[in-house]
């Protein structure tokens, strides 16, 4: 059962990412289709508001503005690369983190080929999507149609708090300042580029999202999907609600799990769950690693699968909360193939 | 110097979109690189705000938010697609319209391929981006950073603006009830999924947007850049501002161009306008397209090549203002690709 890990860890050891040849990333990618849709969401009514006074232009003359009306909400982007040969059993979905859209998974902020190339060279159909209220799927008003106001991250705000530098007071206007933690895998040099990923969030917006997740798994599955952070949650919740449509879960350093509520759900759902370095001297994620671990074992006492990945553990160290950007992130992704053709999920 | 408009129009009258045949578009696409970057805007303070505790997931750590900081704004989404083999002479930018992004480009709501696609198909390299404010760019907090409200669209709107329906009161929450222009090209029985394309856009940031413009000319160009609809004002402004780099400007459906200033700086960059189908009925455009048409005989005045394309005077009918995503996208498609094969761009 541990066949996976020894390889990749074989792997690692040699320097290269994985068993397939890194060399492979340089070849094109023969793409059978491409493209993208919405889905999910639904229509609301705004009533009984004033007619405003907007300028539509700088110092312009106000124009009238009537609020009311049906406005779209809860919808989502997803788009979609199918590779002329594929070696994926399902589709491979893509699910970002908070604050975050598909972008998490696309070029590193230093110029390499992320995740979704990786998996692509690779013969997977990719699915990577912006949830709820983020990127390509945009926003709805509030309070008017959201709950809560929106939560903007200023750009120390990542470094201190994704394990990049140091904690709190780690981070400085002048990049020469900054303090890395010691072995940082992540591109400390490319964070400005980084930082321009981040988008606004919202707090309040869970049941449209997990709305939205359904009706993609409904329309694209069976799949197996791949959340991060944020998405850890959303992954849970959905593989309990669609046990036969998900075929497997990979969960990068999930920031939340949901409430143990129905593990049998999950029983027949291979689990891979990882987590990078330096979380021990983190001050939120030893609890939420611990959260993870125990909702792992839940799983496995009621007959589920889940493996734990601790990086540094398989002698994978430097690992940022970021790891598909991290230097080694080919190599990381290379221990998730592995895993995935160790369920019999790759052909 | 007219002979594309006959060669398209001779494809046009034997039934297909180009010269180059229709099945091409079955074939699959194959990509040397492809991948994304953010590109300009810049850092701005917010002080003197408290600091707020936000648990971002429910029932998760709170984290601390401090409001004040130094916050990102101003910068651009771009995704990228090099064929294998390319036969563009440049690189080609596409920028969408208002209150959109660049899923414009992308799989038209009824399915077909879009613009993006055929262009890749003929061995285009694509530059297809979310201008500042919409998508993947992110947007940033008003009145702080940005200096009025976003604007929201009911679902009537688009339908009723667009020369999708026949004007004001057009629109139903029935879509059999929807009243289409007679002959409209525009996939009706699709406009909910269009309509789940439009995000929130402002009225007050074009220097942010033309700053980002700006930045990513310089990073990708010399190109042909295509515009729609809000984005010929910002089109024409890059051309006039970098004229070394723009190689030629293909306007579909201009909203708005800038005021005559520097015609002269367009003189050795060949223009495509095109416009659709029912301006003469509407209320709006028949100003908007003036403007166009007074803007391009500026430029032939000043010694440049302007091509003004009325697609119903060339026998192609029914066009709404969203022309790629019409049912005959791929006839107006074909109609610009011999344009700048006729101008020496295709190779």
């Amino acid at each position: 059962m541990r066949h996976w890990i020894v390889a990749a860890g074989l792997a690692a050891g040699l320097g290269g990412a994985t068993l397939i040849s890194a060399a492979q990333a340089a070849e094109p990618i023969t793409l059978k289709e491409m493209g993208s849709f919405h889905v999910g969401g639904k229509l609301v009514e705004i009533s009984g508001k004033p007619v405003k006074e907007v300028a539509l232009t700088p110092g312009g003359v106000p124009a009238k503005i009537d609020p009311n009306g049906t406005y779209q909400t809860g919808q989502m982007y997803v788009q979609y690369f199918i590779p002329q040969d594929q070696h994926g059993a399902y589709p491979l979905l893509m699910w970002h983190g908070g604050g975050l859209t598909g972008v998490t998974y696309e070029t590193t902020p230093d110029g390499r080929e992320g995740w979704l190339n990786y998996f692509l060279h690779r013969g997977w159909a990719v699915y990577n999507s912006d949830a709820v209220e983020r990127g390509r799927a945009g926003w709805s008003q509030y309070p008017d149609i959201y709950k809560s106001e929106p939560v903007f991250l200023t750009n120390a705000n990542p470094w201190e708090r994704f394990r990049i530098g140091d904690g709190a007071g780690s981070f400085s206007a002048d990049p020469a300042k900054r303090k890395l933690l010691p072995g940082s895998q992540f591109p400390a040099e490319a964070y400005d580029q980084f930082f321009k990923q981040n988008v606004p969030r919202w707090t309040t917006n869970n049941e449209a999202t997990l709305g939205a997740y359904s009706a993609e798994i409904e329309k694209v599955c069976p799949c197996v999907i791949m959340v991060h952070s944020q998405a850890g949650e959303f992954g849970f919740e959905m593989a309990q609600k669609h046990p036969d449509l998900v075929k497997a879960l990979i969960a990068v350093e999930p920031a939340a799990v949901p409430k143990v509520q129905a593990p049998d759900k999950l029983a027949n759902t291979p689990v891979l769950m990882i987590y990078g370095d330096y979380i021990e001297g983190d001050k939120r994620w030893p609890t939420m690693r611990q959260r993870g671990t125990d909702f792992a074992q839940a799983i496995r006492d009621a007959g589920g699968t889940v493996d734990v990945v601790n990086l540094p553990e398989k002698g994978i160290k430097g690992n940022s909360h970021m790891i598909m950007m991290d230097k080694n992130s080919d190599q990381v992704a290379g221990l998730i193939q592995e895993w995935l053709a160790d369920k019999k999920l790759y052909k």
